[in-house]
């Protein structure tokens, strides 16, 4: 096999020539392609909401270049207004991934050193910050890539759940990058890939993502975990975050927690892929972590169809907190974090 | 709330003026309540194969009437060749519940015994005995109901997976039977009802029959078993059997595995319900039962559309096993088996 293009899935992208933002629109994954253009803020926070762009850095990197879509048009008498609402307004659209706030933080520090420079000054160098962001994320997953394949064995079979692939970040993928990484330095075995319920990022996302890489891998329901696990099929787990706390807890998708409890019982190493912008050391541990609850109708429709009683009403939890125990490492871009996860976060935060 | 009428769902019927066996379609569940006719052993066996009838107690019920419908039109010349084709054809449809070849095996011995007066009046018999079979089954379920009642404490929030409710048997069902018995006790708080992927026989079949019921329950994907349990909102676990071992190993739809390992965790009872029919006493433990891989599709498309891309292959097991030490408790007919399991199946299966 020729060496592939590793990093050819990049699901954001800004249009100097259309001055707007490019989202790819995950919903209709893995039958379109399709292209949203957000010219207004709203588009941005829609498209966040409604998970056409998701994945911790990837709404981070969507945030980022929605502060520069927010200040479209503004003037110098009201872009200060503008950008605060603006922030509010994208700040408001998902509670658990803290990428977003982190983005939003680091935008206004961008904005307020620029601000006196007039409006389209202050935009300018906000979409360069944005597209600097965007590069960085790339690179920083090629990094944690590089990083966690050194904890594969040969033929090593890997399980990864929802989908922390190039489709959840600016490109190249956390937990993905990791399997990439992996795959290309010829230590991997197999992918399960499980199908994360409800909105099938495993089903849709990953295994499209697998495809696309040429990486061997199979589909499984997320209730199969246990029967892989016992009999002998599950030599490693990796998984993305959305935020991991000070203390090394990690909430990430529904399900995760499940996996790493199985994980913890059949001796299967568990690893969390994240950047360092995914720690949040103002969140002490995973009990402060708040947790988005979405629509029952995710649960109860699928594709439109009800596929429950019409009365049926569901509780959706979209993430859950997996404890550091359960843990056996970080792979961050400055190395793999392990316990005790306070002090090694710590130091790895204070790296530059 | 009146009294609700419990038993009034029954998914297996009789019609002596069409001389067939009816059974409700539940892949059409909870849209359609459709009857098959099944005349022919063919009939019987495609709708056990593609789960219009499903559970292992239901299969049994169901397979016995096959017996039945098998010797339709049989001459006394070659009815017995007939009732060895009929049985080996129902026989090959599903290997994980045991309560299958059970039936077979007693409806042998009824054909046995009365082989000798005739195809007419040895079909008659075995008539007679399906019927038997399947009040039975319904009279042991109630039975079951009342000794798992007593397990609950007011308020309890049980989480059920799968169906093992009235449509996985002749009626009242095994899990969802001792549900119903704790509610009219009065000492049901709530129902967590889990999808069960693949098929969603949780999503479909037990909300519809929590709703016929009027027990109060939500609905959760598989995978947010592991965040109820960590949030202290689940008191038990009762879930069905297809095959229970000697050493009480137990095989359940896929996923059950899962949640008894989270239960574990917990500290959260996991109980299985199953009548003396799902132990199979030649079966020594749970590595011994055979589980059933069914056809990747079932995972990849969802209601006849393609959700993962059309290279994606799925591992589908339909079952799994809970090994011996996870189960607080087995429910049967004959009272509440408790470890070590060996001696306290051997006792019951001993009993009259």
């Amino acid at each position: 096999m020729s060496t592939p293009e590793f990093h050819a899935i990049a699901p954001i992208s800004w249009s100097d020539e259309h001055d707007c933002l490019l989202l790819l629109d995950q919903t209709l994954l893995p039958d379109e392609e399709t292209w949203l253009h957000c010219r207004q803020v709203e588009d941005v926070a829609a498209a966040i909401k409604r998970l056409s762009v998701r994945g911790a850095p990837a709404i981070g990197v969507s945030a980022a270049y929605g502060l520069v879509v927010g200040l479209h048009g503004a003037s110098d008498d009201d872009f200060r207004r503008r950008f605060d609402e603006t922030s509010e307004t994208l700040g408001a659209t998902r509670p658990t991934a803290v990428n977003l706030r982190w983005a939003l933080e680091k935008g206004r520090e961008v904005f307020e050193a620029h601000a006196d420079e007039g409006v389209e000054a202050c935009r300018a160098k906000l979409l360069e910050w944005a597209k600097d962001l965007q590069s960085r994320d790339v690179q920083t997953n090629r990094t944690m890539g590089d990083n966690g394949a050194h904890l594969f064995q040969e033929g090593d079979r890997v399980l990864t759940h929802c989908n922390a692939g190039a489709l959840a970040t600016a490109g190249y993928g956390t937990a993905v990058g990791v399997i990439a990484s992996a795959f290309r330095e010829g230590r991997l075995g197999q992918v399960w890939v499980d199908e994360t319920r409800p909105l099938l990022q495993g089903a849709r996302l990953t295994a499209w993502e697998m495809e696309k890489l040429g990486i061997p891998y199979r589909l499984v329901t997320d209730s199969s975990v246990g029967a892989l696990m016992s009999r002998g099929l599950v030599d490693r787990v990796v998984v993305g975050a959305d935020r991991v706390a000070a203390n090394g807890d990690a909430a990430n998708k529904i399900g995760t927690y499940t996996v790493a409890v199985l994980a913890n019982r059949h001796g299967v190493p568990f690893y969390v892929a994240a950047p360092r912008s995914t720690i949040d050391p103002r969140t002490p541990t995973g009990n402060e972590i708040p947790i988005e609850i979405r629509d029952s109708d995710e649960v109860t429709a699928f594709g439109g169809h009800r596929v429950s009683p019409r009365e049926t009403e569901a509780m959706n939890f979209a993430f859950d907190v997996t404890p550091n125990e359960l843990i056996a490492g970080i792979i961050t871009e400055v190395g793999v974090l392990e316990a005790p996860y306070e002090e090694s976060i710590r130091r790895a935060l204070a790296m530059d």
